[in-house]
């Protein structure tokens, strides 16, 4: 038995128009018009699909697909929303294969013990507004409802009111509930399955991961009669901190991966010199040990570049998620699922942190990845071959099917 | 004869108001709603002083006192945009000492052999469309009028479409006319007046300037799973050209002013690797010759940080103006007017572009600097103390009405 891969295909087509970028890849920010009409294709076909679908308080949406007993359910999925011209794959493959998995218990009449329920969460790539995950982090606990609610945009937005805009302000409570797995299916973004010619990833874990804030203090000034000797340049000294962060990375080698993603800088034309600026830097390692080493140097980086130019600054080190091992048991159903797939495949680290992290906290979780092609995604280049989504998604079918147990 | 302190004082507080940030600055950015209520204010004023006010294609606005005698004006000008978050003093206060000697040459009932007038420039900040000093660049005929109306905001707005906008589209050919003299009085904008306890700098010319624009091409994607040694980071290459650019200036030393004032990060999320990035370079020294020895520093900085990051990359020097001496004459008659003011003042050297630079290529220019405090413009901070403000409006008084001939 298998998913019908020419439906799986339409599904991805069908959905990937909505938010479509000229060059192929797909903008669709959480809770913009664009995430609304992608969040209604969605639940239409959840629909269609026989699911009962419910919204929570933070727009996650849920549709369940009845088991033959009154047991906690194997949910299936991931998000919707992308970066800013991101790809067609982050997110919304794994929820239109967690679909087609349903779509093919529907075909076969098979009934399960447990319930089969797809889950679409809320912003979950942070690109609107922060943290990433948001959504899940409030279901694990993680996160406080009302801190959620008042995440706003850059233009100032609140999320509460994006989510009532839209009309997905659910009601249903967002809280941990009993799950008997959670299976999320997504792209590596990544090079390794790429580079060994696999299908498959069975996903052990996600690494541990941390984002900073800083905020750089100069003198705003004229470009011109302001003598160098005198002058406070706030961008000089987040060059300086954007080096400095390569250079961690360089120096403790390994695993260890470091990103300024986010510059910002006022008031940012021609002929003044820069009296503000903040940045972002995110370190990931698989070992949480390896950021304990790390974030001392980025204190230090970024207080001997402040130092040198004379700038004051605030640096703050505001979100933090240890080393995430998935639950053995899920582990060991996704192994044996992607085998009997016929996939080949290995075990692998998730570098990027995913709902499946705040998952974890609450229940047996794991992930299946599939290839990305050249390792890129969050860009409109984000590509997987459709032979690898086939096995990814029969994967996901047999690893949900043995873990709700089959009839 | 003097001009009348309490009542330049009050035209500085009116046209302050308008466009007033919270914080005391100004932000009066070319074309806004805010610019037009300036205008609209400054045009008032100029109609209650007598004089017949008429707005050229490019926006600029004239207002004339007539001579006695069918010759060529003397100008007084300067600009009441602003840049964003700027100062009170910056271009407004050139203005407003014009229309106070106006006033005073009509409280006195003085006539002169050559008609005296103020001149409003549009857009000389380059702060929304560059560009800088926009508009005396067409009239000087070294802009094309076409290209100044194609020119666009970050927002797509066309500056032809601005101006019409805000109603100061004018009919009037903005060509080269003959005029006696151009003075503009402005904030040195540096540290020198200040330093030395000087009240006004009698301007000799304003230094060689040059302006490049950089674009970084990386490779766009996910800041988690991509390893270090794949990536192609556009902000990496550009924090190392910012150092580099401080690093020139350090190496040629004197008076040489290096500044990267503008950059952008795309897609500027902090989990996305940045893919691309733009920046801009501007450098400033008295003598032509040191920015001929630093342009090729640039272009070698620019292509070992493109190189070492395996970045791609397009950079541009699209402006260059050569050291612009102010006419003999027009100086020699600044600095009698600053002697018989009673100020103590000196020579000095512009390190700031003004619509003084492009009217020099047309006719006999000269300008007068007054302190500003702690050296510091484009920020809310700007501050001349009045008493050096009225020693400046007196020397601006004396030397028109020297150039305008008294009768």
């Amino acid at each position: 038995m298998g998913i019908d891969r020419k439906r799986l295909e339409r599904s991805i087509d069908d959905l990937g128009r909505i938010g479509e970028t000229p060059r192929g890849g797909l903008t669709r920010l959480a809770l913009t018009d664009e995430d609304k009409r992608g969040r209604d294709w969605i639940v239409a076909r959840m629909r269609e699909a026989g699911l009962r679908v419910t919204v929570d308080q933070m727009g996650n949406i849920f549709g369940e697909r009845p088991g033959a007993e009154p047991l906690p359910p194997v949910l299936m999925g991931s998000h919707v929303d992308s970066v800013p011209t991101g790809g067609k794959y982050d997110g919304q493959l794994g929820v239109l294969c967690g679909l087609e998995t349903i779509r093919t218990l529907n075909d076969q009449r098979i009934r399960t013990r447990h319930p089969v329920a797809l889950v679409i969460f809320t912003n979950e790539e942070g690109a609107r507004f922060q943290p990433a995950m948001i959504a899940s982090g409030v279901m694990a606990g993680k996160i406080a409802l009302e801190d959620a609610y008042g995440a706003r945009d850059t233009d100032g937005v609140r999320l509460v009111d994006a989510l009532e805009r839209i009309g997905y302000l659910g009601s249903e409570p967002c809280v941990a509930r009993p799950f008997r797995a959670y299976l999320e299916l997504h792209i590596e973004q990544g090079p390794i399955l790429e580079e060994e010619g696999l299908a498959v990833g069975v996903v052990e874990g996600i690494v541990a991961i941390s984002w900073s804030r800083l905020s750089l203090h100069g003198v705003q000034d004229h470009a011109g009669p302001t003598p160098m000797r005198i002058r406070h340049d706030a961008l000089v000294a987040a060059a300086e901190v954007i080096a400095g962060v390569r250079g961690i990375a360089r120096e403790i080698g390994g695993n260890l991966v470091a990103t300024v993603g986010h510059l910002t800088v006022r008031p940012n034309i021609v002929n003044a010199i820069p009296g503000a600026a903040t940045l972002s830097i995110d370190l990931r390692d698989p070992r949480t040990e390896t950021l304990d080493r790390a974030l001392p140097l980025v204190d230090r980086v970024v207080r001997d570049a402040c130092a040198r130019e004379g700038v004051r600054y605030e640096l703050e080190h505001y979100w933090r998620v240890p080393f995430t091992p998935f639950a053995a048991e899920v582990v060991a159903a996704v192994d044996r699922a992607a085998r009997a797939s016929g996939a080949r495949s290995r075990r692998i680290l998730s570098g990027a942190g995913h709902d499946a992290q705040y998952m974890a906290a609450i229940g047996p979780t794991g992930m299946i990845f599939v290839p990305s092609r050249g390792g890129r995604s969050h860009c409109e280049e984000e590509f997987t071959p459709m032979d690898d989504i086939e096995y990814g998604a029969n994967t996901l079918l047999l690893a949900a099917l043995e873990l709700a147990g089959r009839m």
